[in-house]
C-alpha cells in the first residue's frame, strides 16, 4: 500500500475529528503523559490495515511509534492483538476513533471477502472479485482490503478497463456494434468485458470478439448453459445477487468470476478495540 | 445541506473513478446523445441525499438538470421514484455509479435510523443518537442522513464538546478530577458528558457537576436504578451493545439518550437503481 | 496544539512569500552557509506561538533545528528570547517574514488576552471570552493564544454549539420559540445560547429553559439587575461595546462571561524580531 | 481583484466556520424563508473588497445576489450603506460573520492607508507603501486594500524582487558586493533596492549601482541629508518607526518612498454591521 | 473531455501566472474594456484543446464567452481561425499566456501524433500509440491529443494495466514466473503485456500466456521473424527509437502497435497565436 | 530549489500514474527486496533536478536514499552517472517514470539554455532569458533549469514586473501613456519593460522613462541602430523568431537580452536512463 493512496481520504477524516482539537483530552491529559494502545480483535476476523494505522497516529503526532503483531490478510482469533502504538497519551487518545473508524471498515471487507473466498468449492479457480460500489475516498483502501481477504479486484475506475453495459450497447445499436466500437476506441491492454442478459447475447459478444462476458441475473442453469456455450473462449463473470449459498453451485457451474458489491458497499464493521496498557 | 459541508469527499469520489475519463462510454456513445434517468428505490427506504445526488452530476456536466420527486427524510416504498436527471447520456452515464454510492449509503443510514426511532415505545421522548463511528469523510452527509431517519447526532467531532471517557478518568485522577477540569477548560457552550460504568460512577459524575452522564454497557435494570438515582439533575445516555430489542426497554426505562454505533458504522447499503428511459 | 490545526494557513502564507523562491537570499548567501537566529520579544508579551514558528521553519528545510526557551503562555520582558532556530542560513532568512508574521498575531492576541484578564476584580471567576471575530485562516490559532492569554473561548464554529441571535428569533415569532426548536434540533451535548436585549428577553430566556442567556449591549446597571434576576439559573454572557474600564465593573456586577471582539480582531501585532547571531 | 487570488482564503475561512452546517440557523429559520441584508459602514471608512463580500455568499447559495453601493477605494461616512445580499434568509445567516472577518479587515487596511495618504504633505509625490508584514492567507488581499486606500505597493514576494537587507550584506561581504551579486542573479526586471542605517551606506549603495536604497531608522534630519546626497540618482525609502506625525516630515525632506508596516499588521478591524431588512 | 480531468493541472497553471494579479494590465486596461480575441494557426496543425482553452477563460471570469471555429482532431492550413474569446479586455489578456500554453502543447501533441500516423503504410491496421513519458501533470490532457491525432492510448497508470519490463523478469526468475504471477494477481480486466529483447524471450512468452509481447528495440529484420513466429497469437508491439522512417517498415513488417514517446515527451510547441480584434 | 516550489506538481504527477499501486510490481517484486539505480546519461547533457528526482522517491518512500553524483548545472557527457537511490525495489520500480519525467524536462531545458548561451559572442554581456512560455504546472522548476544552463529568467509572473505589450498600449492610447499609467501604479521595485516594433517606438519609449525596452521581431541591422539610438539609457531585449545563429549577431549588436521561448517550450527531452545494478 502506497501511502499516496490513502492520503486523501486519511486527511480528510482527521480534519473530520481533530481540526478543531480535542476539548475533552487537551483538558484532562498531561501534555507529557505516555500511554501505550493495542488494537485487539474482539471477535474473529481478517486483519488488514495496518499501514493506514500507522500513518494516522504519524500525522497527528510523528513521534508516536507503531508496530504490527499480525500480517495483512491473516486471519486471527478473538482477542488478537494486531498493532500497537506508543508515544504521547495525548497523541494516541487523539487519533483513537479515527484509526479504528478505517480499520473496521478495512478488515470487515477483508472478512467478507474471505468469507465468500471459503464458499468456492474446494480447489476452484473462480474468482471472487469487487466492484465499483466502493464507500466514497475509500477504493484504494477497499480494493486492498479485498485482496487481502484472497478475492481480486475487477477494474479499478472507469478509464482503466472496458466494460459495456445495457445502455452502451442500445447506444450502439448492437451487442457487436458496441464491442466492435470499444476495440477501436481502447488502449489495447484493457481486455473488453460484455454484460448481457440472455445467451443469445452471449453468443453474440462471443462472435463479437469479447474478452470477458458478464452474465447479468442469470439462474445456476443458466450459467452453466452459458458455460457451455462460451467452451473457454471467454471468461464468464456472473453478477447480481449473489450469496453465499450461490457461490458454491456457480463456481462449480464452471464460471471464472463472480463479481459481489457487498464486498465493499455492505461489509459489517469488524470489532476491534483500542485497549491502553 | 451546505455543499461546502461535502466538496470534498464528492471531488475525492468522483476523481476515484472518472480522473481517467470513461473509455466505454467515449466509445460507445455520442457526444451529443441525451438521456433521462431515474433513481429508483428497489427496496421500502427513507430518501435522503437529493442534494449530493444532484451535485455529483452537475460537478461532471453543469448542463444536467435534477428533479427531486420526494422530500428529504420521506418513507417511500418499492418502487418509487426518488430523483431524475436530464441531459448528456455520457455525463449521466459518466456519474451513475459515484451518485449511487453515495446516496445507497445515505439512504442506508436514514433508513436504520428510522428503524431504531420507530423501535422506541410510543410517546417516548428518548433520542437515538449517533457516534463518531462514521465512514472517513463521510462525516457530515452521516449526520445528515441520521437527522433524516428522525434520530439525532451526537458531538460533532472532538472539538465541539466534552465527553470524558475511561482513559480521561484515570488520567486525572477521578471522575470529580476530569469533570472539574473539563469544567475548567472548555467553551461554556459545552455541557458536560462524562462516561461511566457503575452506579457509583453515576453518583459522582452527578455530585462533581456532570451535565450528561453516558451508561456505558450497563443491563436494562442498572439503567432503570440509574434513571431513579439521577432524578433528572443529568441527562442519561445508554451506549454499548444497542439491539433494537433494548431500544424499547431502555426507552421504557426512561434513558434520555440512546446511542448506537450501526448507524453510521454497519447501515446497509439502501438498494437504488438507475433506471433510463 | 495539533499541526493538522494549522497546517493549511501556513502551507497558504508560505506559497504567498516563497513560492518563485527568495531571488535576492539566492543571490547573496551561500547555499552552505549556516546561521542561528532567535526570536526576541521587543516589548513586553506573552508567549504563544513556538509550534508555529518552528513548523514554518521546518517546512521550508527539515533540518533546521528548533529550540523554545519559554513556555507557552508565559509573560516575558523586553528582550526576551522566545524561540531559536539554526540551519541553513538561506532556510532561516527565507522563513523569517512568514514565522514572524504568525507569532505577532499569536503573541498579539495572547497579550491583550491576559491584559483583559488582569482587568478583572481580584478573584473574579468571571471568564474572559473569544467569538467569531477572527482573523480568515486564523481561527484554531487564534482561540489557542486566547488561552494562552488567560482567556476562554466562545464556540469554535456555526456547527459546534446553538447561539440564537435577534434574527434567529424574528424567524422563529419568539424567543421561546426559537429556544424550543434549537432544543428540539440541536445535539444534547451543547448549551442552548440566547442573545436578548431587554429584561423582559432575559426572564423568557430563562423560562423557556436557555442554558446562557446572552445580554447585549447593556448598561452595567441593567447587566446587574439581570444577575439578580437570574439567580444563577442561567450564565450570563455579557457583550458588545466591553472596553477594559467596562471589565472591572461587569465582573464585579457578577456577570459569568465577557466576550470581547477585539481580542482577535484588532489586538496589536507584538513587537518581535528575529536576531542573527 | 482576480476571485482566483482569494479562492484559497475564502474556502479556509468558509471551512472554518461552516464545515458542519450551522445548527442554531437550520433549527429556527425556514429552508424557504428569503432575507434582504445590507452592510452598513458604523464609522466612516474607505470601502473595500465588495467582491470578496459577494464570493463568500455565492460560495454557500450561487443564488444569493448581490449589489454594490459604493465604488472600491470610496471614502464612506457614518451610516453609509456599502453592499447588500438577496436571497435564502439561512444562506445569508450562515456566510455573515465570514463575509464581515474579511470585510472589516480590508477596510480597515484601506483606511488606515488613506490615513497615512492624507498625511502627506500637499502636493506629495512620495508614495506610502506597504511591507510583507501582511496576515497570513490575505497578502494579496491587503495589497489590494492598500490600494484602494491610495497607497503603494512594495515588493510582492520573494521571488519577485530584490531586497538587500543587513544579513545578505553581512554574507556577502560589503553592500557593493551584495548588489553586484544581486545584479547578476536577479532577473533584469527587477529594480536592486538595499537596506543602509548610515550614509556611508547610501553612498556605497549608490556607488554599486543600487536603484533604490532604503534608509532603515533614520531621523529626519539623517534623511534630508541623504536625500541631499542622492540627488535623485537612486529612490529613497524611509523605513521604521514611522508614525503619522512623522510622515508629513519625511515627505517634506523629499524622500520618495516611506513604508509602514502597521498598514497591514495593525490595522485597527472598520466596524462594519450587517443589517437585515 | 471531463473538466475534472484537467481541474487540478490548470488551477495549478493559473496560479503560477496570476496568483498576484496582473499589474500590467491592471495599470493600463480599463475594467470595462471588451475585447474579442481569435487563437489562430501560425502553421498547419491538428487542432486540440478548445476545452481547456474555454476553462481557463472562464475560470479567471465566468463571462467571458467562447466560439470553437474547429472539431477536436480536425486539421488545419495556415491562418485558420481555431477558437474565440469575447469579454472583459482585461480577462482576456490576464488569460492569453496560460491558455496558449496549454493549447500549445495540446496541438502539438496531435498534430506530431498525425504524422506519425500518416506514415504508416495505406491501409495499415497497426496503431501508433504513447507512453507514459508523459509531462508532469499533462497526463489526460496528452493522452487526449495523441487520440485527437488518430494515434491511440497505451496503459494510463501503473495501477490500470499490466507490463512487465526487465526489472520485474529478472525478480521473478524468468518471463514465464513473471507471466504467471501478473495473471495470478492482476484484474481479469488487464491483457498481460511483456517486454522482451530477444525472439527467445517472445516464444517463452508466448507459451506462458502472454496477450501482449513488447519487442524492445529490435531491428525490422526480426520484428519480421517476430511476427512470422507469433502467428497472431499475440499482440506485438514495437518499440524503441522509433523514427517516422522506421513507421512504415514495421507496420509493413506486420506489428500491431508501435509506440513512440516522443508524441509525448518532445512534440514541438504548435505556433499559435491569439489576435485581438 | 524549496521544495515547495515544486510540491504540488510532484503530487500531481505521482498521482497521475500511482494513484491506483502498481499492478506489474505488486505481482512480481517482493516487499522486501532491496536495489540501487542510478540515474545515466545517455547523452551528453547539462545536469539539473536532483532535488526534484529525490524527492519523488523520497515521497513513494522515505526509507530511498538518494545520492547526487554531480554538481547541478554541470555539463556531462555521455554515460555519466547522474544521481543514485538505493531501497526498496518496489519504491524505485515505482517512481522511476515520474522521476524521469521531470528531470528529462529539465535537463533538456537546461541543456538548450546552455546552447544558447554558448552560441553568444565570446566574452558577450548579453543575456538569453526565458519567456512565460512554459509548461503548465513546472514553471519553477523550468526556470531554475534555466539558470543551471547558464542563461537568466525574465519576470516570473504577470504579478511580479511590468511588461508593456500591443494591446496595452493600444488601450492606453500610446507607448507614453501606457509607460506612465504603468509607473503610476506598479510597485517601485519593478523596472518598466516596454515592447515596441518600430524604432520610433524605441524613442518613444526611452523618452516616457521605460528602463528596459524590447525590440520585437526586428532585423540584426534594425537592432544595431536601436542599440545605437538608446545609447545605454535603457536596457534592450531582442525578441522573436531567435534561432542560434541570431543570437551571435544580435549578441554582437550590443543588445542587452534575447529572450527565446524555445528554452522552455520546446527543449526536447534529455535522454536519461536509470539503470538498475
Amino acid at each position: 500500500m502506497l501511502p499516496l493512496s490513502f492520503e486523501a481520504i486519511v486527511d480528510l477524516a482527521l480534519s473530520e475529528d481533530l481540526a478543531s482539537g480535542d476539548v475533552t483530552t487537551e483538558s484532562c491529559i498531561a501534555p507529557d503523559a505516555k500511554a501505550v494502545a493495542h488494537a485487539v480483535a474482539r471477535k474473529p476476523m481478517v486483519a488488514c490495515g495496518g499501514a493506514v494505522f500507522a500513518r494516522i497516529f504519524e500525522k497527528i503526532d510523528p513521534r508516536v511509534s507503531f508496530e504490527a503483531h499480525v500480517e495483512e490478510g491473516a486471519s486471527v482469533e478473538w482477542g488478537a492483538r494486531l498493532w500497537s502504538v506508543r508515544g504521547s497519551a495525548r497523541s494516541i487518545l487523539m487519533g483513537e476513533r479515527t484509526a479504528l473508524n478505517f480499520v473496521q471498515r478495512m478488515c470487515g471487507t477483508a472478512t467478507i471477502s474471505r468469507t465468500y473466498v471459503s464458499a468456492l468449492h474446494p480447489g476452484s479457480r473462480t474468482r471472487i472479485i469487487d466492484t465499483r460500489k466502493t464507500t466514497p475516498g475509500m477504493r484504494a483502501l477497499e480494493r486492498y482490503a479485498v485482496r487481502c481477504g484472497g478475492a481480486h479486484n475487477h477494474r479499478d475506475n472507469l478509464g482503466s478497463a472496458v466494460l459495456i453495459k445495457d445502455n452502451h450497447i442500445e447506444a450502439a445499436g448492437s451487442i457487436s456494434a458496441a464491442i466492435d466500437r470499444a476495440k477501436q476506441h481502447a488502449p489495447h491492454t484493457t481486455k473488453i468485458e460484455c454484460e448481457v442478459d440472455t445467451l443469445e447475447g452471449l453468443d453474440e459478444a462471443i462472435a463479437a470478439g469479447a474478452d470477458i462476458v458478464l452474465l447479468d441475473n442469470m439462474d445456476t442453469a443458466t450459467v452453466k448453459e452459458g458455460v457451455a456455450r462460451a467452451k473457454g473462449r471467454v471468461l464468464l463473470e456472473a453478477s447480481g445477487g449473489i450469496t453465499l449459498e450461490r457461490v458454491r453451485e456457480l463456481s462449480e457451474a464452471g464460471v471464472d468470476l463472480i463479481s459481489v458489491g457487498a464486498l465493499t458497499h455492505s461489509a459489517p464493521s469488524a470489532d476491534i478495540g483500542l485497549d491502553f496498557e
